[in-house]
């Protein structure tokens, strides 16, 4: 028997209570609307956790029992606390899979595991978005055509300053003249990481049914492997006979 | 309901039959061996191949309904026809996955897929060989220590030439003084490719468990995915009004 | 001192002969446009060879004398002598450099160097092409800006069936909605390969200044390293004592 | 007329004034050692910097003027400012190369760079090191054979958390059973970086001619590319017409 996948969502949740355009979209909060998603796609367990919480919502016990990290923040990064961003980062090191979405590539946790600064271009006039397959074999585009069309979404464009992904799996066509990386996974010590790009907290992206198609693969693909064990330290020599 | 994963296992069984020493080790060919380890693992419905079988035992029909092809061969790959070898790279385009077993460097189906001469270097006087992980979040170490022990391999020393894999998982140590790239993945195509170094015909390698570990863990990392579909040639510009 | 690179630009020099659009723009072969660009780049010694040439002019003399080889081909890749592709082949594993343009992405060079189908999508209607620069460090982007713009080029959509590239360096965007990874490193054996999109034979890419920079530029890139030896075959073990 | 690599060598400097038997091996300090290699190489200015110097010798004029930086620390990482920090890898993003050595791996910089531990097995007990090209073709190999023997090392081992490399150049084998990722480079924003696993204090490392071979190709291959200008923030749409 496969045990639950155990997934945390945590939302800045701002936006949501202070903006009424951004309310009538997602009433709950974008967190809840996700959370609806993954549970609806069967085999996880869904939480959520806020800025605002103690915390951040996101306490030890919380993350020990993380097997896979959402993380949606925009105007708040700098409020995060760098105790809880350490905490997550040694979760993700130790096996945790986490999946940034959106503005979060200037979240601290994002910056942190990347090493740069994931400064990006952006225009906000909700261009037409086509999110290419360029990885048609990977986990990540189970059931998907050969893209994916946003009518409207906010532009970002390269240079997008991360490093160069491990696997490069989606590529954003938008309708002003740019492209984006908006598809990436790396692998940091044990845990897997997913950036993908759409969801301006303006417009219904995560309405989006092949959108929410992402999200549900991209969360399965980060689960935790029960590998190989990290050992460091001081170590004595192979023995003689061997 | 998850369907079981159609494997097919392929061996060149020449050395089995012609090697007394051999024989002894696998007695049934070492496709039977593994056969049993992947059928006793559980989600697989498992067959067998071999070279003097009408084309191979790998007509057009039994590689349509293989989703993950295992390959062993040494001594015979120039007898392996090139219609057979076309088609197995085609059904990997496609998605099937391939692991390539120890000699099976050499082989046709491999030099084709990488495009370079995947040479090494060798030496059969039964070195100790440790594998060592170095991506311990990969599925493929699933259950594994950070290290996997062989008391007695031929050994495989760099520089092979190969590219580099798009996931290098496990490096080689001999205690002759070499080391050795012995399990690297590969994207081509909607394929996953694992090459993986051990399984020397004299010595009895399939039998470890670590080493059948291994095996079990890349054919199912190898399934393919029902995901994005390629499509080429001629086609239009996206319609005005998008 | 240094001494010049050694470059060789390959032309299948058909279109120019049969075609007048073509003859207009490139009156003495694609080959020699780039041959002047090059030329005048200063540090190279530029030949020129083509299909309708006994040996299509790459006999075993020229290739060993050749550090960077430049290949333009598309209606003609079948004529290409499968000799004369692995003589190439070899070269390139041995460190030769290898700069693919436009629809040599069919050639049987590229298509055996990959591994894969190299097919693509296509539309020739003349759409704007911008190749944005994605990895800003690399040598091949020096003096370049942001990226590159192309008011009319032929389309190349994804997918584009390619192992992933060791390096991405230039994605291009086309007005009518495709993306496509347009300059692309491979690292084969010693040899380093540039696959470079544009350069269709109607249009006058070639006297682009910018696309003419990033020819260049990949030329130099692509100068062998008198780098480690590659050794293969049987070898003894370290000496004990040491 | 090509201008001079300006190059800083950074060094702890306090084992070679604490300790007789570092101080008997470099006499005037690791990074004068490498100083002299350096500038006898050719085309180098080399300046050297270290820990107890105002600003660690690294204010921001002589970053700004610096195209490589080498860095060698072990036991004070902790008393680096963490405003140097910032600055190191700021321009290192813009394109200074950085070329950490040996211990150097647990360097504020080099961790803040990678964005994982960094950590590793160790001991100190005078292995040979044998460190084993496996990318023949890359510029940081000029001259070498396909090995570079080390009579007498510390040993580091698997696991080394790092993310995959970029580009992995160099794998050691040392005589106790582990193996090593042991020159590996990494692109991060424009900068190019170089991690060199050899160089233990109490060990005449740095006088062996094939490390300080890869040092030089090392510090030549990291030099920056006045490269494609990155471009952040918000900007406009193509232009209608375009």
């Amino acid at each position: 028997m496969t045990s639950n996948l155990r997934v945390t969502i945590w939302n800045e949740f701002r936006h949501e209570r202070e903006m009424k355009e951004v309310a009538e979209i997602y009433p709950d909060g974008i967190h809840n609307t996700l959370a609806k998603v993954l549970g609806e796609a069967g085999g996880m367990e869904v939480r959520t956790a806020t800025l605002d919480e103690p915390e951040h919502g996101l306490p030890a016990d919380v993350l020990d029992s993380t097997d896979v990290l959402l993380w949606w923040g925009h105007a708040a990064h700098d409020e995060v606390k760098d105790e809880v961003v350490a905490r997550v980062q040694q979760r993700v090191l130790d096996g945790m899979g986490l999946i940034v979405l959106h503005s979060g590539h200037f979240s601290k946790i994002f910056r942190r595991l990347m090493g740069t600064s994931c400064d990006l271009k952006w225009r906000e006039t909700n261009d037409h978005e086509r999110l290419w397959v360029v990885a048609p074999g990977h986990p990540i585009t189970e059931g998907l055509g050969e893209y994916i069309d946003i009518a409207h979404e906010e532009m970002y464009g390269e240079h997008f300053d991360i490093p160069a992904p491990d696997t490069l799996v989606l590529v954003s066509w938008f309708s002003g003249g740019e492209i984006f990386r908006s598809g990436c996974c790396f692998n940091r010590g044990r845990g897997k990481i997913f950036y993908f790009r759409p969801g301006h907290e303006t417009l219904p992206t995560y309405h989006h049914t092949q959108v929410q198609r992402v999200i549900i693969n991209a969360t399965r693909w980060a689960a935790p492997t029960p590998g190989a064990a990290r050992v460091f330290g001081n170590v004595k020599a192979l023995e003689p006979g061997h």
